[in-house]
């Protein structure tokens, strides 16, 4: 047994494979986007520009609206499209998931710059469900939903059930933004296409270092109306920077070699979830995967299901995650992306691994 | 006579020479950057990692504060450090010159966002004068400095009349902010470090795609509580992007290319701008430069300047400026910024060109 002297991220350096992600995050990145690309090309300057103008068209047409704008952070484009909403509607609240990134990660941006009170729908632990917002009592100016969910595993609704909360929205005067940090992860298992999505939608915000594993950058995408005014909010913000084109290029590079790949990943996700569903103590969520991630929840705590990794990379060369979350009551969980990693790995080198974690788990649980 | 239908940016593609900047700005930018970095070396990751810490402490030690934060733009860093003297002092007014890019340049994000008042000082045609922020009515947080003031042509105060504005602030508990988007380009004139000259402010912005030709971003530097604060508020703005590692990379290696160079091209800006003042009809602005930037100003009307200098570009090979800017009453304008590329060209065939000018501006002005 280890003895929790070598950590997860250092023992992981020896690692023969690892099962998520698209490969180490570093400048290699940006070098291979870069590599083929002609440097006499200019530049962007300040939103303008080929560079940043075909990528802009090129995704408004995917995501089949008339318009897109390029920023650097999926937390800027979301705050200035609610703003957005608000100031077309005058009034100065919006409907969010209680785990909505703008709600945990963004430093209290919404409320701190542009005043905005959310009001927050649905419990922690489940979707946002129509019913939900049918109750609402408060009137707001939009609703922002997250496909999938991620603090909750990746979870999605039916998409009878998206429809029909967009009808009512629109019935009701409540625009509809879409935080689609991870809208290409889940086309395949709704079986629509990224524009068929975004039909039912006002706004949308994707992003390309996720699933697509860019370097940074996001999309913001309308009407042309919508992405005028962003325009304005951008500078506003500080993001219409002098040059995007590091993050632009790469983001256009990274989606056309990956963008055929969702199905890939969203399969592989199904297969790994399985196996992580027969080990002693373990489950993930969700059962079955909606996209290409997941949460696995083990019945161990942190130190010791750190220890146990460790090991297992040391026994079979296989790292199964980078870090471990400590959920308190002896229960630990992490999340798992598939990219690119997985289909590189041994599928018997993979059984390998799965069985040690679900015999030393019956080992540490009795 | 070049009959105006040949613009000057189409014109400027047969050019020889350019005398301003550092030559085009493509994408090769980046991939010379780029060219000799190990592909392996890890990516930042929201502001951690060695590659943004290591840049940030070399550019701390360089302006002679104990800690910098590095930022996608100088607007964004700009309007978070009045935030943080303003939320310091519970005064929501700030002084700057009326031509500051936070007034003319940012479509008003500091008042947008942060609801702060500024209180503009002088006149539009000159410095901010020590008497100016004496007889300052307001009660005000902070008071910015541009060195130099480039919407003037890159003027710069003496450097007693600064450090005596500099102790007036503290004196009065008025916290001074640097807009240091030109400093490095100043330090030449002033005889000083950029460590000495910081050390009358409490804060100081650089930016690194100006006189150092990087492609993006910005360096806010004080003392750590205020690079703490900072960073909450680059994370509300969007700014704290997954990877900045394409300008932090950039940003170093043109650092380290071009810092020893700012007094080349002060030298030559001033043997530039003598030259034009010898011309019919011109004169610069300020009259001897002190930095590598200045503001040509001729008696000519945009229209008639610009095949002027069509004219000039395929009788020369020279290209003067890249666009022309109309004054109103037959006056037109354009700024200088001295790079690399000015001292790639021979000086017989810069005296060429200036003949050149002064008899066409003959001719034309009568």
């Amino acid at each position: 047994m280890n003895t929790g002297k070598i950590s997860l991220a250092e023992a992981g350096k020896q690692a023969e494979y690892v099962l998520g992600g698209h490969g180490p995050r570093n400048l290699e990145v940006l070098k291979e986007a870069f590599r083929e690309v002609d440097g006499s090309l200019g530049g962007d300057a300040y939103g303008k520009g080929k560079v940043i103008e075909d990528f802009q068209d090129k995704m408004a047409a995917y995501l089949g609206k008339e318009s897109a704008v390029f920023f650097p952070s999926g937390t800027m484009a979301q705050q200035i499209a609610l703003r957005i909403w608000c100031d077309e509607k005058q009034v100065k609240k919006v409907a969010y998931h209680p785990l909505c990134h703008l709600e945990i990660h963004e430093e209290d941006g919404l409320k701190e710059l542009h005043h905005i009170e959310p009001v927050l729908l649905a419990d922690k632990d489940r979707l946002i469900r129509l019913e939900d917002v049918e109750r609402m009592t408060e009137d707001v100016s939009c609703l922002l939903l997250e496909l999938p969910q991620r603090e909750i595993g990746g979870q999605l609704p039916d998409y009878g059930e998206l429809e029909a909360i967009s009808a009512y929205c629109r019935e009701k005067g409540i625009r509809l933004h879409l935080d689609g940090a991870r809208l290409f992860e889940v086309t395949p298992y709704y079986g629509k296409t990224a524009a068929e999505i975004c039909s039912l939608f006002d706004s949308v915000y994707v992003s390309f270092y996720k699933g697509i594993g860019g370097i940074s950058g996001a999309i913001l995408a309308g009407s042309p109306d919508f992405t005028e005014r962003s325009k304005v909010w951008k500078r506003r913000h500080g993001g219409d920077l002098f040059s995007l084109y590091p993050y632009v290029v790469s983001a256009d590079y990274y989606f056309d070699r990956r963008i055929g790949r969702m199905e890939q990943y969203y399969e592989d996700a199904k297969e790994l979830a399985a196996l992580y569903n027969e080990c002693h103590g373990v489950s993930t969520r969700p059962a079955v995967p909606v996209s290409n991630m997941f949460h696995v929840h083990i019945q161990l705590g942190k130190e010791r299901l750190e220890a146990l990794l460790v090991d297992i990379i040391s026994e079979t060369g296989i790292q199964l995650n980078h870090y471990v979350k400590d959920n308190g009551d002896s229960e630990s969980s992490y999340e798992v992306s598939i990219g690119d990693m997985y289909a590189k790995v041994p599928k018997e080198r993979i059984r390998d691994a799965f069985r040690a974690l679900d015999r030393k788990l019956k080992e540490e649980l009795g």
